[in-house]
Protein backbone atom coordinates (compact mmCIF):
# COMPACT_ATOMS: atom_id res chain seq x y z
CA UNK A 1 0.00 0.00 0.00
CA UNK A 2 1.51 3.47 -1.22
CA UNK A 3 1.61 6.27 1.52
CA UNK A 4 -1.07 7.81 3.28
CA UNK A 5 0.25 11.28 3.26
CA UNK A 6 0.24 12.71 -0.30
CA UNK A 7 3.35 15.52 -0.29
CA UNK A 8 3.66 17.43 -3.62
CA UNK A 9 5.51 20.98 -4.64
CA UNK A 10 4.74 23.90 -6.00
CA UNK A 11 6.41 27.36 -6.43
CA UNK A 12 5.26 30.78 -5.27
CA UNK A 13 5.55 32.26 -9.37
CA UNK A 14 4.90 35.26 -10.27
CA UNK A 15 1.15 33.97 -11.89
CA UNK A 16 0.15 32.64 -8.56
CA UNK A 17 0.40 36.19 -6.87
CA UNK A 18 -2.70 39.06 -6.87
CA UNK A 19 -0.98 42.55 -6.97
CA UNK A 20 0.61 42.54 -3.43
CA UNK A 21 2.79 39.49 -4.17
CA UNK A 22 0.68 37.43 -1.88
CA UNK A 23 -0.87 33.90 -2.79
CA UNK A 24 -4.58 34.25 -3.16
CA UNK A 25 -6.93 32.57 -1.37
CA UNK A 26 -8.41 30.65 -4.82
CA UNK A 27 -4.76 29.76 -5.83
CA UNK A 28 -4.48 28.06 -2.43
CA UNK A 29 -7.88 26.63 -3.11
CA UNK A 30 -7.05 25.37 -6.59
CA UNK A 31 -3.63 23.67 -5.18
CA UNK A 32 -5.71 22.01 -2.72
CA UNK A 33 -7.97 20.27 -5.24
CA UNK A 34 -5.62 19.72 -7.68
CA UNK A 35 -3.43 17.77 -4.95
CA UNK A 36 -6.76 15.76 -3.76
CA UNK A 37 -7.35 14.79 -7.04
CA UNK A 38 -3.94 13.72 -7.52
CA UNK A 39 -3.47 12.28 -4.04
CA UNK A 40 -7.57 10.50 -4.70
CA UNK A 41 -6.58 8.90 -7.82
CA UNK A 42 -3.23 7.51 -6.86
CA UNK A 43 -5.68 5.38 -4.36
CA UNK A 44 -7.87 3.84 -6.12
CA UNK A 45 -10.72 6.64 -5.74
CA UNK A 46 -10.23 9.39 -8.00
CA UNK A 47 -12.41 10.91 -10.92
CA UNK A 48 -11.73 8.53 -13.43
CA UNK A 49 -12.80 5.45 -10.49
CA UNK A 50 -15.49 7.23 -9.68
CA UNK A 51 -16.82 8.40 -13.07
CA UNK A 52 -16.69 4.17 -13.66
CA UNK A 53 -19.55 4.23 -10.85
CA UNK A 54 -21.75 7.21 -12.75
CA UNK A 55 -20.93 9.23 -9.44
CA UNK A 56 -18.72 12.08 -9.02
CA UNK A 57 -16.73 14.25 -6.09
CA UNK A 58 -18.44 17.23 -5.14
CA UNK A 59 -16.75 19.58 -2.73
CA UNK A 60 -19.53 20.48 0.15
CA UNK A 61 -17.21 22.62 2.32
CA UNK A 62 -13.51 24.24 2.69
CA UNK A 63 -11.72 26.38 5.44
CA UNK A 64 -8.15 27.50 4.81
CA UNK A 65 -6.19 29.46 7.39
CA UNK A 66 -3.35 31.29 6.43
CA UNK A 67 -0.31 32.28 9.41
CA UNK A 68 1.44 34.15 7.20
CA UNK A 69 1.91 34.85 3.43
CA UNK A 70 4.95 32.97 1.79
CA UNK A 71 7.61 34.96 -0.50
CA UNK A 72 7.57 34.97 -3.92
CA UNK A 73 9.79 32.53 -5.56
CA UNK A 74 9.40 30.02 -2.30
CA UNK A 75 9.40 26.48 -2.59
CA UNK A 76 6.16 25.51 -1.26
CA UNK A 77 5.76 21.63 0.51
CA UNK A 78 2.07 20.52 0.03
CA UNK A 79 0.74 17.77 2.27
CA UNK A 80 -2.38 15.77 2.27
CA UNK A 81 -4.31 13.38 3.76
CA UNK A 82 -7.39 11.79 4.83
CA UNK A 83 -9.18 12.53 8.35
CA UNK A 84 -12.09 9.67 7.71
CA UNK A 85 -14.93 8.89 6.02
CA UNK A 86 -18.27 8.36 7.48
CA UNK A 87 -21.65 7.75 5.76
CA UNK A 88 -22.27 10.78 2.92
CA UNK A 89 -18.83 12.45 3.47
CA UNK A 90 -15.24 12.27 3.78
CA UNK A 91 -12.84 14.93 5.15
CA UNK A 92 -9.69 15.72 3.95
CA UNK A 93 -6.63 17.99 5.48
CA UNK A 94 -3.93 20.33 3.99
CA UNK A 95 -1.08 21.60 5.31
CA UNK A 96 1.62 24.03 3.13
CA UNK A 97 5.17 24.69 4.41
CA UNK A 98 7.29 27.19 3.32
CA UNK A 99 11.37 25.88 2.38
CA UNK A 100 12.40 27.55 5.83
CA UNK A 101 10.17 24.63 7.25
CA UNK A 102 7.31 27.36 8.48
CA UNK A 103 3.89 25.96 8.48
CA UNK A 104 2.22 29.20 7.12
CA UNK A 105 -1.58 27.33 6.07
CA UNK A 106 -3.91 24.54 7.27
CA UNK A 107 -7.20 23.52 5.20
CA UNK A 108 -10.06 21.44 5.92
CA UNK A 109 -12.70 19.89 3.33
CA UNK A 110 -15.08 18.24 3.06
CA UNK A 111 -16.58 16.02 0.15
CA UNK A 112 -19.65 14.05 -0.90
CA UNK A 113 -20.03 11.96 -4.32
CA UNK A 114 -23.06 12.45 -5.98
CA UNK A 115 -25.04 10.79 -8.72
CA UNK A 116 -24.12 11.44 -12.09
CA UNK A 117 -27.95 11.78 -13.28
CA UNK A 118 -30.15 12.20 -10.04
CA UNK A 119 -27.16 14.26 -8.51
CA UNK A 120 -28.01 13.36 -5.26
CA UNK A 121 -25.26 12.41 -2.86
CA UNK A 122 -24.34 8.43 -2.73
CA UNK A 123 -23.30 6.63 0.23
CA UNK A 124 -19.64 6.36 -0.04
CA UNK A 125 -17.08 2.97 -0.04
CA UNK A 126 -15.79 4.41 3.56
CA UNK A 127 -13.71 1.07 4.11
CA UNK A 128 -11.80 1.45 1.25
CA UNK A 129 -11.33 5.44 2.35
CA UNK A 130 -10.14 4.59 5.41
CA UNK A 131 -8.22 2.84 4.94
CA UNK A 132 -5.84 5.59 3.86
CA UNK A 133 -6.96 7.49 7.10
CA UNK A 134 -3.83 9.32 8.77
CA UNK A 135 -3.79 10.78 12.33
CA UNK A 136 -1.99 13.65 11.79
CA UNK A 137 -2.73 16.97 13.42
CA UNK A 138 -4.72 19.33 11.62
CA UNK A 139 -5.21 22.63 14.25
CA UNK A 140 -7.64 24.45 12.59
CA UNK A 141 -11.63 25.03 13.35
CA UNK A 142 -13.61 22.51 11.02
CA UNK A 143 -15.79 23.94 8.27
CA UNK A 144 -19.45 25.32 10.51
CA UNK A 145 -22.85 27.09 9.94
CA UNK A 146 -22.62 30.24 8.43
CA UNK A 147 -25.61 32.43 8.88
CA UNK A 148 -27.75 33.89 6.22
CA UNK A 149 -26.83 37.80 5.05
CA UNK A 150 -28.83 37.97 2.20
CA UNK A 151 -32.13 39.03 3.17
CA UNK A 152 -29.96 41.80 5.47
CA UNK A 153 -27.76 43.31 2.51
CA UNK A 154 -28.44 44.02 -1.06
CA UNK A 155 -26.37 41.64 -3.49
CA UNK A 156 -24.56 42.52 -6.62
CA UNK A 157 -25.22 41.04 -9.66
CA UNK A 158 -23.17 38.59 -11.57
CA UNK A 159 -24.10 36.29 -14.50
CA UNK A 160 -22.51 33.17 -14.72
CA UNK A 161 -19.74 32.97 -18.07
CA UNK A 162 -18.40 30.83 -20.17
CA UNK A 163 -14.78 31.26 -18.11
CA UNK A 164 -16.71 30.35 -15.08
CA UNK A 165 -17.38 26.93 -16.35
CA UNK A 166 -15.77 23.50 -15.36
CA UNK A 167 -15.79 20.29 -16.81
CA UNK A 168 -19.26 19.59 -15.61
CA UNK A 169 -20.61 23.03 -17.17
CA UNK A 170 -21.03 23.96 -13.43
CA UNK A 171 -19.68 27.34 -12.21
CA UNK A 172 -16.08 26.02 -10.81
CA UNK A 173 -15.87 25.36 -7.05
CA UNK A 174 -12.33 28.28 -7.65
CA UNK A 175 -14.69 30.92 -9.20
CA UNK A 176 -17.42 30.95 -5.85
CA UNK A 177 -14.06 31.94 -4.10
CA UNK A 178 -12.80 35.07 -6.62
CA UNK A 179 -16.44 36.33 -6.67
CA UNK A 180 -16.73 36.84 -3.24
CA UNK A 181 -13.69 38.19 -3.00
CA UNK A 182 -13.77 40.51 -5.64
CA UNK A 183 -16.88 42.15 -3.71
CA UNK A 184 -14.37 43.11 -0.84
CA UNK A 185 -13.22 46.77 -1.49
CA UNK A 186 -9.11 46.80 -2.61
CA UNK A 187 -8.06 48.67 0.03
CA UNK A 188 -9.02 46.35 2.18
CA UNK A 189 -6.40 44.00 1.11
CA UNK A 190 -3.49 46.37 1.42
CA UNK A 191 -4.09 47.23 4.79
CA UNK A 192 -5.33 44.09 6.28
CA UNK A 193 -5.05 40.45 5.10
CA UNK A 194 -7.22 37.06 4.96
CA UNK A 195 -6.53 34.79 7.97
CA UNK A 196 -9.34 32.53 7.36
CA UNK A 197 -11.83 31.33 4.81
CA UNK A 198 -14.52 29.35 4.49
CA UNK A 199 -17.24 28.43 2.04
CA UNK A 200 -19.83 26.26 2.29
CA UNK A 201 -20.99 24.97 -1.35
CA UNK A 202 -24.82 24.61 -1.20
CA UNK A 203 -26.37 24.47 -5.33
CA UNK A 204 -24.42 24.48 -8.21
CA UNK A 205 -24.10 27.01 -10.61
CA UNK A 206 -24.97 27.04 -14.23
CA UNK A 207 -23.97 29.07 -17.74
CA UNK A 208 -26.13 32.37 -17.62
CA UNK A 209 -27.49 31.90 -14.49
CA UNK A 210 -28.10 35.57 -12.72
CA UNK A 211 -26.11 35.81 -9.26
CA UNK A 212 -25.88 38.34 -6.52
CA UNK A 213 -23.17 38.53 -4.28
CA UNK A 214 -23.95 39.00 -0.49
CA UNK A 215 -21.33 40.42 2.49
CA UNK A 216 -22.14 42.01 5.60
CA UNK A 217 -19.09 43.13 8.42
CA UNK A 218 -21.21 40.78 11.05
CA UNK A 219 -18.28 41.61 13.62
CA UNK A 220 -15.30 43.74 13.30
CA UNK A 221 -12.76 42.51 10.44
CA UNK A 222 -15.21 38.94 10.23
CA UNK A 223 -17.78 38.88 7.16
CA UNK A 224 -20.36 36.76 6.05
CA UNK A 225 -21.18 36.36 2.97
CA UNK A 226 -23.37 34.35 0.16
CA UNK A 227 -24.09 34.04 -2.97
CA UNK A 228 -27.56 33.56 -4.40
CA UNK A 229 -30.16 33.00 -7.29
CA UNK A 230 -33.78 33.82 -7.47
CA UNK A 231 -32.71 34.87 -3.84
CA UNK A 232 -31.73 31.27 -2.63
CA UNK A 233 -28.27 30.79 -1.65
CA UNK A 234 -25.95 28.65 -3.57
CA UNK A 235 -23.46 29.17 -1.25
CA UNK A 236 -22.14 30.65 1.86
CA UNK A 237 -18.88 31.49 2.82
CA UNK A 238 -17.23 33.51 5.95
CA UNK A 239 -13.78 35.87 5.80
CA UNK A 240 -11.77 36.86 8.69
CA UNK A 241 -9.22 39.41 8.36
CA UNK A 242 -6.46 41.24 10.49
CA UNK B 1 25.74 27.52 -22.35
CA UNK B 2 22.27 25.68 -21.75
CA UNK B 3 20.43 24.42 -23.99
CA UNK B 4 18.39 26.98 -26.50
CA UNK B 5 15.14 25.01 -26.58
CA UNK B 6 12.83 25.05 -23.15
CA UNK B 7 11.26 21.76 -22.84
CA UNK B 8 8.69 21.58 -20.01
CA UNK B 9 5.40 18.95 -19.30
CA UNK B 10 2.19 19.71 -17.89
CA UNK B 11 -0.90 16.92 -17.64
CA UNK B 12 -4.19 18.07 -19.09
CA UNK B 13 -6.07 17.55 -16.04
CA UNK B 14 -9.72 18.52 -15.21
CA UNK B 15 -8.90 21.44 -13.86
CA UNK B 16 -7.39 23.16 -16.42
CA UNK B 17 -9.87 22.34 -19.32
CA UNK B 18 -13.81 23.87 -20.06
CA UNK B 19 -17.33 22.21 -19.99
CA UNK B 20 -16.21 20.76 -22.92
CA UNK B 21 -12.96 18.75 -21.62
CA UNK B 22 -11.14 21.20 -23.95
CA UNK B 23 -7.95 23.08 -22.83
CA UNK B 24 -8.54 26.82 -23.28
CA UNK B 25 -6.92 29.91 -25.11
CA UNK B 26 -6.53 30.96 -21.76
CA UNK B 27 -4.96 28.04 -20.06
CA UNK B 28 -2.83 27.64 -23.28
CA UNK B 29 -1.71 31.33 -22.89
CA UNK B 30 -0.70 30.87 -18.63
CA UNK B 31 1.34 27.68 -19.75
CA UNK B 32 3.18 29.68 -22.31
CA UNK B 33 3.73 32.66 -20.46
CA UNK B 34 5.33 30.26 -17.31
CA UNK B 35 7.59 28.39 -19.63
CA UNK B 36 8.84 31.60 -20.98
CA UNK B 37 9.52 32.97 -17.76
CA UNK B 38 11.21 29.73 -16.24
CA UNK B 39 12.88 29.53 -19.65
CA UNK B 40 14.13 33.74 -19.72
CA UNK B 41 15.34 33.23 -15.86
CA UNK B 42 17.61 30.24 -16.58
CA UNK B 43 19.24 32.05 -19.55
CA UNK B 44 19.36 35.36 -17.20
CA UNK B 45 17.21 37.58 -18.60
CA UNK B 46 14.45 36.27 -16.20
CA UNK B 47 12.01 38.60 -14.25
CA UNK B 48 14.43 39.22 -11.35
CA UNK B 49 17.30 39.47 -13.70
CA UNK B 50 15.55 42.37 -15.11
CA UNK B 51 14.14 44.19 -11.81
CA UNK B 52 17.47 44.68 -11.09
CA UNK B 53 17.97 47.18 -14.11
CA UNK B 54 14.31 49.04 -12.99
CA UNK B 55 12.75 47.34 -16.04
CA UNK B 56 9.83 44.55 -16.96
CA UNK B 57 8.79 42.03 -19.67
CA UNK B 58 5.72 43.12 -21.45
CA UNK B 59 3.86 40.91 -23.63
CA UNK B 60 3.13 43.07 -26.55
CA UNK B 61 1.13 40.21 -28.99
CA UNK B 62 0.43 36.57 -28.96
CA UNK B 63 -1.18 34.53 -31.83
CA UNK B 64 -2.26 30.80 -30.92
CA UNK B 65 -3.35 28.07 -33.34
CA UNK B 66 -4.50 25.11 -32.49
CA UNK B 67 -5.10 21.98 -34.90
CA UNK B 68 -6.64 19.87 -32.83
CA UNK B 69 -7.47 19.29 -28.92
CA UNK B 70 -6.10 17.15 -26.91
CA UNK B 71 -7.63 14.45 -24.18
CA UNK B 72 -8.20 14.47 -21.09
CA UNK B 73 -5.46 12.94 -18.82
CA UNK B 74 -3.23 13.75 -21.92
CA UNK B 75 0.59 14.18 -21.11
CA UNK B 76 1.72 17.18 -23.06
CA UNK B 77 5.28 18.65 -23.75
CA UNK B 78 6.08 22.32 -23.94
CA UNK B 79 8.87 23.87 -26.43
CA UNK B 80 9.68 27.46 -25.95
CA UNK B 81 12.32 29.01 -28.27
CA UNK B 82 13.58 32.70 -28.95
CA UNK B 83 13.35 33.39 -32.69
CA UNK B 84 15.34 36.72 -32.60
CA UNK B 85 15.62 40.22 -30.62
CA UNK B 86 16.12 43.25 -32.38
CA UNK B 87 15.51 46.60 -30.99
CA UNK B 88 12.90 47.73 -28.54
CA UNK B 89 11.20 43.69 -29.36
CA UNK B 90 11.83 39.86 -28.77
CA UNK B 91 10.09 37.36 -30.33
CA UNK B 92 9.02 33.57 -28.61
CA UNK B 93 7.73 30.30 -30.14
CA UNK B 94 6.27 27.60 -28.25
CA UNK B 95 4.76 24.04 -29.11
CA UNK B 96 2.35 21.72 -27.72
CA UNK B 97 3.30 18.36 -28.38
CA UNK B 98 0.68 15.14 -27.18
CA UNK B 99 1.96 12.21 -25.61
CA UNK B 100 1.42 10.42 -29.43
CA UNK B 101 3.66 13.05 -30.74
CA UNK B 102 1.06 14.92 -32.13
CA UNK B 103 2.00 18.84 -32.25
CA UNK B 104 -1.33 20.32 -31.55
CA UNK B 105 -0.53 24.26 -31.36
CA UNK B 106 2.04 26.48 -32.17
CA UNK B 107 2.03 29.88 -30.58
CA UNK B 108 3.84 33.68 -31.46
CA UNK B 109 4.76 35.69 -28.75
CA UNK B 110 6.11 39.64 -29.38
CA UNK B 111 8.00 40.81 -26.07
CA UNK B 112 8.85 44.52 -25.21
CA UNK B 113 11.23 45.47 -21.46
CA UNK B 114 9.64 48.65 -20.12
CA UNK B 115 11.18 50.87 -17.55
CA UNK B 116 9.12 50.29 -14.23
CA UNK B 117 8.66 54.39 -13.00
CA UNK B 118 8.69 56.07 -16.99
CA UNK B 119 6.38 52.67 -18.51
CA UNK B 120 8.20 53.13 -21.57
CA UNK B 121 10.00 50.85 -23.60
CA UNK B 122 13.63 50.46 -23.57
CA UNK B 123 15.91 49.21 -25.54
CA UNK B 124 16.71 45.27 -25.27
CA UNK B 125 20.19 43.82 -24.59
CA UNK B 126 19.61 41.65 -28.64
CA UNK B 127 23.28 40.82 -27.90
CA UNK B 128 22.50 38.37 -24.89
CA UNK B 129 19.19 37.76 -25.58
CA UNK B 130 19.65 36.17 -29.55
CA UNK B 131 22.63 34.36 -28.31
CA UNK B 132 19.75 31.82 -27.51
CA UNK B 133 18.18 32.37 -31.05
CA UNK B 134 16.96 29.35 -32.53
CA UNK B 135 16.27 28.57 -35.69
CA UNK B 136 13.23 26.04 -35.22
CA UNK B 137 10.05 25.87 -37.47
CA UNK B 138 6.65 27.80 -35.92
CA UNK B 139 4.60 27.61 -39.48
CA UNK B 140 1.81 30.02 -38.12
CA UNK B 141 1.26 33.69 -39.48
CA UNK B 142 2.82 36.12 -37.33
CA UNK B 143 0.86 38.39 -34.91
CA UNK B 144 -0.52 41.24 -37.25
CA UNK B 145 -2.73 44.17 -37.46
CA UNK B 146 -6.29 43.80 -35.76
CA UNK B 147 -8.60 46.48 -37.54
CA UNK B 148 -10.31 48.24 -34.89
CA UNK B 149 -14.50 47.50 -34.20
CA UNK B 150 -14.94 49.50 -31.16
CA UNK B 151 -16.81 52.36 -33.45
CA UNK B 152 -18.99 49.58 -35.34
CA UNK B 153 -20.28 47.83 -32.43
CA UNK B 154 -21.75 48.23 -28.99
CA UNK B 155 -19.52 47.01 -26.08
CA UNK B 156 -20.19 44.79 -23.12
CA UNK B 157 -19.73 47.12 -19.72
CA UNK B 158 -16.61 45.17 -17.22
CA UNK B 159 -14.78 46.58 -14.27
CA UNK B 160 -12.01 45.93 -13.48
CA UNK B 161 -11.89 43.56 -10.15
CA UNK B 162 -9.42 42.37 -7.70
CA UNK B 163 -8.62 38.97 -9.07
CA UNK B 164 -8.27 40.13 -12.13
CA UNK B 165 -5.13 42.07 -10.88
CA UNK B 166 -1.04 40.53 -11.64
CA UNK B 167 1.28 40.98 -9.18
CA UNK B 168 2.16 44.96 -10.96
CA UNK B 169 -1.36 45.50 -10.11
CA UNK B 170 -2.79 45.49 -13.53
CA UNK B 171 -5.23 43.36 -15.50
CA UNK B 172 -3.08 40.41 -16.25
CA UNK B 173 -2.61 39.12 -19.72
CA UNK B 174 -4.74 36.10 -19.19
CA UNK B 175 -7.46 37.78 -18.51
CA UNK B 176 -7.70 39.95 -21.17
CA UNK B 177 -8.44 36.38 -23.04
CA UNK B 178 -11.18 35.43 -20.54
CA UNK B 179 -12.73 38.24 -21.21
CA UNK B 180 -12.88 38.60 -24.50
CA UNK B 181 -14.09 34.67 -25.04
CA UNK B 182 -16.56 35.46 -22.28
CA UNK B 183 -18.35 37.81 -25.32
CA UNK B 184 -19.09 34.64 -27.32
CA UNK B 185 -22.51 32.86 -26.73
CA UNK B 186 -21.60 29.39 -24.82
CA UNK B 187 -23.18 27.86 -28.34
CA UNK B 188 -20.60 28.69 -30.32
CA UNK B 189 -18.32 26.53 -28.56
CA UNK B 190 -20.48 23.54 -28.92
CA UNK B 191 -20.66 23.81 -32.64
CA UNK B 192 -16.96 25.34 -33.89
CA UNK B 193 -13.92 24.87 -32.24
CA UNK B 194 -10.83 28.27 -32.01
CA UNK B 195 -8.31 27.63 -34.59
CA UNK B 196 -6.74 30.92 -34.06
CA UNK B 197 -7.01 33.64 -31.65
CA UNK B 198 -4.31 36.75 -31.94
CA UNK B 199 -4.42 39.19 -29.41
CA UNK B 200 -2.79 42.80 -29.55
CA UNK B 201 -2.02 44.68 -26.52
CA UNK B 202 -1.61 48.49 -26.10
CA UNK B 203 -2.45 49.64 -22.53
CA UNK B 204 -2.79 48.41 -19.18
CA UNK B 205 -6.12 47.84 -17.43
CA UNK B 206 -6.12 48.97 -13.83
CA UNK B 207 -8.23 48.18 -10.91
CA UNK B 208 -11.48 49.61 -10.94
CA UNK B 209 -11.23 50.67 -14.45
CA UNK B 210 -14.75 50.60 -16.61
CA UNK B 211 -13.74 48.94 -19.81
CA UNK B 212 -16.63 48.09 -22.85
CA UNK B 213 -16.17 44.78 -24.82
CA UNK B 214 -16.55 44.73 -28.65
CA UNK B 215 -17.27 41.51 -30.93
CA UNK B 216 -18.13 41.68 -34.52
CA UNK B 217 -17.94 39.18 -36.79
CA UNK B 218 -16.23 40.26 -39.96
CA UNK B 219 -15.91 37.51 -41.80
CA UNK B 220 -17.96 34.19 -41.17
CA UNK B 221 -16.57 32.57 -38.31
CA UNK B 222 -13.86 35.37 -37.83
CA UNK B 223 -14.11 38.00 -35.03
CA UNK B 224 -12.42 41.28 -34.61
CA UNK B 225 -12.21 42.54 -30.98
CA UNK B 226 -11.02 44.85 -28.85
CA UNK B 227 -11.62 46.22 -25.15
CA UNK B 228 -11.71 49.94 -24.31
CA UNK B 229 -11.71 52.18 -22.05
CA UNK B 230 -13.22 55.54 -22.35
CA UNK B 231 -13.34 54.95 -26.12
CA UNK B 232 -9.99 54.02 -26.57
CA UNK B 233 -8.83 50.19 -27.12
CA UNK B 234 -6.78 48.74 -24.33
CA UNK B 235 -6.69 45.40 -26.36
CA UNK B 236 -7.47 44.42 -29.41
CA UNK B 237 -8.02 40.50 -30.46
CA UNK B 238 -8.99 38.35 -34.05
CA UNK B 239 -10.62 35.14 -33.24
CA UNK B 240 -11.40 32.48 -35.73
CA UNK B 241 -13.28 29.70 -35.48
CA UNK B 242 -14.18 26.13 -37.66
Amino acid sequence: MIDKLGVSHFTMDSDLVDFLGHITIPVAGAQFLHAAAVHAAARGFGYDDMLRQNVAWVLSRMAIEMKSYPELSEEITLYTWIEGAAGLFTQRCFELVSSKGESFCYARSIWAAIHMETRRPVPLDTESINAYRLDRPCPIEKPGKIPPVEHLVEGEPYRVRYSDLDINGHLNSIRYMEHLLDRFDIALFTQKKITRFEIAYMAEGKYGMELSIHSRESFPDAYNMAICHEGKAICRAAVAWR
